[in-house]
């Protein structure tokens, strides 16, 4: 019995870590996308963001913001010290045994697990606010968001916090994480105004097409595997057949929405356009995982493909009015796929999930989005107050990989575009 | 004991889920490789195609596609039922423990395994067609095969169906997926028609080469790890030490027949050409792969690497004599890797595997090939006189990306050839 | 209980191949690595010749190498073979019983397991003489090292040789791997000479910037994926509470080092050249993972940041004197971040783990380095005298795509660079 126990023990941490891992490759699937769709010229700095983000990401939430949303864990100690050998306890075995179930994976697992993620909302920024951004200002804020605004309102939900208490329900984060990143986008991108000739003195709206769409297509098909490990492991136990077959279900749930988001932002393209839009096809697909994200559960596979067409068909009016009647300019289009997507995923759980409900749903969007979007709000002004948080217009116009980081992404192929 | 069963069905179904990600993350594969050999000026398209079928495949293999292939299975229901709570029956430990073994994965872990599948499948005729095609006709087409053509032939020999009774053995479907996708291409290459200017009146042949290698060979490096999860899970449990051993025999016997094919075909096309062609040895990889797909559980790693050789020496002069003598246009060579090479792949079968016979495996050949080469020329012929399959020849000389997609893949970096 | 030793050999096993499949993954992650830091008209080849060095390891580890490195393993004759039925021994589950404990995982996965790792430090190589360097006499290397030359030096350490007698210490391979790598690398320079143009007669080092920093960048990320798998497998075993705990471990400091690889790397680059230059947070990152790769499992993920973070702070200097003083062209860094990080690694090991001596390490660093670097500065003399290992300095001009593959990575996009 207790090598059964242990072995199932096994089995979870193991889980656990594949689907970090998965999450993890999230971060070259936010990377890619963002490369594409930005120019080229302001590509090499949207790539070195985009890694530099993950990586601080990942050094606050191990010194502070782990601490911050889970407040009760004792792995704080082991991660923090130095040097101590915490893989080897001799009496984790028995303290395991001794459990009873209630200590059935690696704490560390959790960790990691944990550490992705809060990369994976931070990485949502960065796309929204591409372009014109200074680096350093970036970098900056990734410190405060992901070493503090994420995890205080991680911990009102997956901490045990108020949010969780009123019965708020997000399986995988469509709120705590997407909206989240979305949130902080937003503020970025009021404070930061648009991008130099995107919007005419006479209203006239400029598109600026991306550079590399192949990368686009690779970083959204790297983002939908990486979902897998993202709502398929927020189950948290796989070893038994109810969460085997809970897990299971997630996967296939996962895949359907992003399927169903995917067609139906094809065929609105097409029938708005005329054309079918490649970069409104990927943020569908998108939409379709961020909107499954909140509730990957209850619903059937049949549900779930149309909560994620229902995602699709809301990012590309998102993304049109977004731009042309609100003059946000979201290079990305990351606000309306995981801010307004997010919501549609959070208002939507009580539609197949009977324990929630939309009063507790409002209420999390609500906090949640009012909490991320003012603090970042004020960091964003301090930034501009003390940094500056916008390139020069030379800068801009130049590029920001010359000014900022001082080499071209493709020196060789010739450039065509303003 | 019960919690061993318990830990065995979720290790199982765990180990199905992961391989089912990688052979989900070979659309990128596809997706990727596609990419790298068109030119510059159809590419957004053939994204738009790759994610585009992808999506469709799932649709419709929940809708329709699964239940055609595995009649008996109760699992339609629950996938169709609108919000049913699927992954929380009270009943299924007791279920998989009163089974005796029978039932000893998720079943939805195989719908997730299943679905991935078909869209391979469909992802090879998308390369064959590429350049010239109506999108939204090889949409319809995907549609059909995805709901119909594949999944009939599918239950023929995984089903349960006559050729499995007839003793066709083609253990992960080098017949079933890959000469499948095949000959559904050759079906639509032959209704389309090659290429403008491919093949000139004074039966000159003109080289299109591909405009992005990088992501070419991307491609093929993401379908090689993809297939550990395409022929590993084929095995469809793990939880044992038989079991486990021939799962680490599949993936070694896999990783062999690529490196098998790659090197075969990198010295024939040094011999033949000159030179190390590196797109023969892309192809020679996957050429490999689709020969030990039928297979790769009896043949030694060693024998594994040589029936990967002569797939790769014989796509080499079949992409040359296709294109060549019989002016098929394939721009990615896919009917020479998946259809000539699939067979090779199941006439090998009987050389290692004394329970398989050239009769049967000539019958399932014929049997495969017949149906959806008959069944796809009727669909495209129908296609073509109802939507048209070919873009105007304006529209090819321009791009289909323009006409079909209304953006450009690469519209900064400057096109220098046609 | 019988079935419960079943069950946990089936999850070391699939755990082990998961791992391999992510350390396969790695060649990905090195072609494109490569691919992004090379010029254009040098990006297929560099593609040829990664693709074909990972297939070439491949047969020459199963043929010769693998019976070197682990002379006593019964399971080379199943591997060589003839036609064997290897997967299906009927007498497997009850020797693994009998074995006590023993035997806990499938021979074959270990096979898997160790095969990709060959590849790894043949892929180091790759990129250090890129540009330059006839296409079949790297090839030729290529078949010395892994069948011979590597295989011996890890016999020493990891087939219970005397380096392993010794007690130095090497988790995972930042000496046996790794540096390995890096002193074939840097023999092969030595021999081969610079790029032309490189360094002029005045003493001037001219930079050649990369042609695809988005190709670089995703092949980073691939890489640090990758790790968890080359790291987190080299733990051998997940199927208790201990093992779960260490492997667990090993993925978050893997993580952690990475991150403080990156930040070190582009802190100093933003320090002393005043741009957050995104090839050193590249080659900063992976001199993290190369780092935390000799010993991940005694440091807790503080000090395996730090540990990470020393690595990403020496890559920077070593890079620029190696290029500057030393005129040691390297176009990707390779022997920097593999050899220098490397030998760091190794000396880290005693300032956590108090069962390895800074005497041994030194022992095991002297051991290694002539070992590869003596013998292969032979091989590579050698293969000057007999083939050559430099292209003419007109195909050089030309770009080696031409010369050696007979095609052109990026046909379509105009070249501006030299």
């Amino acid at each position: 019995m207790e090598q059964v126990t242990e072995l199932s023990y096994a089995l979870d941490t193991f889980y656990f870590l594949v689907c970090g891992a998965l999450v993890m490759w999230m971060a070259a699937g936010f990377t890619m996308l963002e490369a594409g769709l930005v120019r080229a010229k302001n590509t090499a700095e949207i790539l070195t963001k985009n890694v530099g983000l993950y990586a601080i990401a990942c050094i606050m939430y191990m010194l502070v913001g782990y601490n911050l949303m889970y407040p009760g864990e004792p792995i704080l100690e082991g991660i923090l010290g130095q040097f101590s050998v915490l893989g080897r306890d001799d009496n984790a075995a028995a303290d395991v045994i001794a459990s009873g179930g209630e200590t059935y994976y690696s704490g560390l697992s959790d960790f990691f697990f944990q550490v992705v993620f809060v990369a994976t909302a931070m990485s949502i920024v960065s796309g929204a606010v591409a372009e014109r951004m200074k680096l350093w200002s970036f970098f900056t804020f990734a410190i405060i968001l992901t070493g503090f605004i994420y995890p205080i309102q991680g911990y009102w939900k997956w901490g045990g916090g108020f949010l969780d208490a009123a019965g708020f329900s997000d399986f995988a984060g469509s709120g705590v994480v997407h909206m989240c990143g979305a949130a902080a986008a937003l503020a970025g991108v009021l404070v930061l105004g648009a991008r130099k000739g995107k919007y005419g003195k006479d209203g006239s709206v400029k598109a600026i097409p991306g550079c590399n769409l192949p990368l686009a297509t690779l970083g959204m098909l790297i983002l939908w595997l990486g979902w897998f490990g993202f709502n398929g492991g927020s189950e948290l136990k796989v070893s038994n057949v109810e969460e085997a077959n809970a897990v299971a279900l997630v996967f296939v749930n996962t895949n359907m929405a992003a399927a169903g988001g995917l067609v139906a932002a094809l065929l609105l393209a097409r029938a708005w356009f005329g054309k079918a839009d490649l970069t409104m096809a990927l943020n569908g697909a998108l939409a379709g995982l961020v909107a499954i994200t909140a509730e990957p559960l209850t619903p059937s596979p049949m549900a779930a493909t149309l909560i994620g067409a229902v995602g699709g068909l809301l990012v590309v009016p998102s993304i049109v009015f977004m731009d042309r009647s609100f003059k946000i300019d979201d290079p990305v289009g990351a606000i309306s796929v995981h801010g307004v997507v997010g919501i549609w995923g959070l208002l939507a759980v009580p539609l197949t999930n009977d324990e929630a409900s939309f009063g507790s749903q409002l209420l999390g969007i609500g906090t949640i989005f009012a909490w991320v979007f003012i603090t970042s709000l004020i960091v964003w002004f301090a930034l501009k107050a003390v940094m500056g948080v916008r390139v020069s217009e030379e800068e801009e116009y130049e590029g920001v990989d010359i000014g900022e980081c001082g080499l071209e992404a493709y020196p060789e192929f010739a450039k065509t575009g303003e």
